[in-house]
Order: structure tokens, then sequence, then C-alpha cells
């Protein structure tokens, strides 16, 4: 396989927090393929990369494709179509000596869309050359802009998506910090839950980190509907 | 305070791995703090800087402090004492106009020598400015080099400091991905360990992750001594 693929995590929205690495090989690229889904992330990843490089002269190619899996068999086969038609436009270009260039928003080992495509692209071409650039997570942009430390010495971190609410009780018993990832959707009975369990002042709100209209808020009781935001995160620090 | 600290999380190890903003920040500065302590750490965060930039012109302040806390008074006296110098130190040149960076590698939220410091530097002087950059944490690296993802969709993801085994085998068996921290002390346990649970084809060991000596053993059997280093994880993916 004569050209490479690269996946490049742009950071969470701060167009600042991508890396020089990120950057020069943006640079080098004729060649960038955009996540688009049904989400906001898309349009972010391309808005972050046209701030810091003239995009003209090279390919763009916005590549639809959802963030979650859905059910029905018509929808998945729909998806199937449309995932498969990315992997082949991602394998032709390759084929003909052209590099590319994925970007994903934060990073992209943590919930990125990309990882839906990567055994598809595998089990077309084993041979395929992929290299991961890491970014800067939200996670820890969410963290720094809210002045909170995620771990120090011996505390655990858990992780979860927000909408996997089985267990919740007992991983906010059993860890230091819990990120609840992406809460818009299950923020009520997050409050609840956190309520209950006595942790809402050890609980902070932050939705689009580092962008202009960022919102950090400490008392969860103050969040409203027009707060919550698909980039958002609570972060519970005990 | 006139001056303002800004701590930058320069990334875990390859300079190009360093965000856009950090290099904008070093540059400008006039004075960064390098912790220095008995692990590798500072070191790597001093020459990663030196790397990208001419550090000719700017004050180098390496300040020791350690990267555990330690038991036993005497012990805990003489780290008080180091750590007042260097918060002194801080603040005596915000005091005097002059803006501080301070260096950590990876991320400055998760695991980083910093928040040692912050309390202590609140406690003395609650007007002072902070600001957090984020950075690329070797977690996210150590993934992206080893070619695993670490969540997907609903998955949870743990983050355990690797001294702490008490509970990891309910976290072996409730989390998707389980990220262990500085394995080298402990490595041994923990392979048993995930033998016993008959998880260790689904571990990867990686050290030093996108340095020139890396290192990223798919079989855990395969890992010696001699691979063992300060700077490792092992991922365990379900």
């Amino acid at each position: 396989m004569p050209g490479k693929l690269t996946v490049i995590g742009v950071g969470p929205g701060d167009p600042e927090l991508l890396t020089l690495k990120g950057l020069r090989i943006l640079k080098e690229a004729s060649c960038i393929f955009v996540p688009k889904g049904r989400e906001e992330g898309s349009s972010l990843a391309l808005s972050i990369v046209s701030e810091l490089l003239d995009l003209s002269g090279k390919e763009i190619v916005e590549a639809y494709f959802p963030m979650r899996k859905t059910r029905g068999a018509t929808e998945q086969g729909d998806l199937d179509n449309q995932w498969n038609k990315t992997v082949e436009g991602v394998l032709s270009r390759l084929t003909n000596n052209i590099d590319v260039a994925f970007i994903t928003i934060g990073d992209p080992t943590v919930y990125s869309t990309f990882y839906y495509l990567h055994e598809r692209l595998l089990d077309l071409n084993p041979d395929i050359i992929i290299e991961i650039i890491p970014g800067v997570s939200s996670i820890m942009a969410s963290a720094a802009r809210a002045g909170v430390y995620l771990g120090i010495a011996d505390e655990r971190i858990a992780v979860l998506p927000a909408n996997y609410m089985s267990n919740l009780t007992d991983t906010l018993q059993r860890f230091d910090t819990i990120v609840l990832m992406k809460v818009n959707k299950v923020f009520v009975q997050i409050r609840q839950k956190l309520d209950e369990m006595q942790l809402t002042d050890k609980a902070v709100y932050v939705a689009r980190a580092g962008m202009q209209d960022e919102k950090i808020i400490y008392s969860l009781n103050e969040v409203t509907d027009s707060d919550l935001n698909y980039f958002s995160m609570v972060i519970v620090k005990k």
C-alpha cells in the first residue's frame, strides 16, 4: 500500500490546542477526510483546522458517518453503505499513492468515530499503514478549565459515557474521580443520583471547554436546559 | 497579583506532541519552573522544551519535589521545606510582575507533580491567577502507539495507578478498558492477576510511548526486567 493514513486528534476545540505534529502533517497532506455525522463534532474538527492552515488546493472529503450504532436492520444497512463508501474512498486514495489525513476532535482513541472504520479498513486491506497522532482530550481540557485535577498519587479515575447508567452508584463509590461524558441527554437523572449520594457539591458541569461559548457551572442545580450541550461532561472529584 | 502562573503540559515525550499554545507561552515566558524529582519526569520535561525553543535568556528554575508522598515525620518535614521553597519562588516572581511558566510532562491534571503545589500556592495567596494548559497524556499516546482504542460507544474506562492493587479484580471485571499506570514496580503481580483472569491476551505493555527507546510488547510473558520503565503502563482492552 503506497499511501499512508494518518489519524489526527485536533484537540477539544481551541485551535491552539492542536499539536505541532498534527499541524505539520495537515500542512503536508493533500487529502483530508472529515467525519460528518448528525452531531456537531465534524464541523468543529474542520473549523479548527481551517483556522490554522490554508486549505485551498487540498481535497477535503466530508465522510458521513454517525457517532453511535443504531438499531434496526434497515438503518444498519444504510450505515454499512455509508461506512463502506468512506472506507473505499480512503483505500482508493492510498492505492493511488495519496497520503490521507483523517481528523477527529479531541483524541482519536477516546470515543472517536474513527474506530468504527478501523476494522473495516484492515479487513479489506491488512497491509494498510495507519498512524494515530494523539491529541488533547476534552476530558483533560475540561478539568483544566474547571480548575480540578483528575488524579494525584494513588487516586483512581473512571470515565463513563453517561448513557451507561447501570452500576453508576458503585462506580461513584469506588473511584476518586468520575468523569461522566456527554451528559446532556441524561443530565436530570445524573443530578438526581449525585444528590442522593450527597456528591453534588463535588461535581462540576463543563460544556465546550476552551471554546468561546464555554460553560463551567459548579452548582449543578443552576444548570438549565439552555446550558446543556453535546460537548459536555460532569466531573465528580471526591 | 500582577504576574500570572501558567502550567503547561508538554506532552508524553515526543517534542512534536506539544501544543501550539504551550509552545507560544513558553516562547513568551521569561521564567520557566521545571519540577525536579528523584524520578525521570523532570529532566524529560526540560529536554522536550529545549528541543523546541531557545532557552538562553530565560530563567530556568529547577524546583525539587518528589513524585510521591513519603512516610515518616522527618522526611515529611524536609519535603515541606522543599515545597515551600518552590512555592515562595513562584510567588516572589509573580509579585515582581514576572510571568511564570511551570512545565509538567503529559497533562497537568493527570498524576502530575503540580497539584502538590497548587493548594499551597492558593493558601498563601488566594488572588493568584493560574491557567492550566492541557497536554497530550501518555495514556492516549500509549494507546495510539499500541494500536488500541481506549473507548468507543458505551464503553467504560478505568485508570488506576498500579500500586493500588486492591479491588483490581473487580475493576478488571466491570470495565471495558483498564489502564494500569506506572506498572514497573508491580509488573509481576499484575501479570499474574491478568493470567488468573485470562486477560493476558487482551493486554499490551507500553513504555516510553513515542520516544526513541519506546517498547510495545503485546505478549506480557515476553516482558523482561530490562523492558520495565518508570514511563510505562499496561492497557487491558476487553
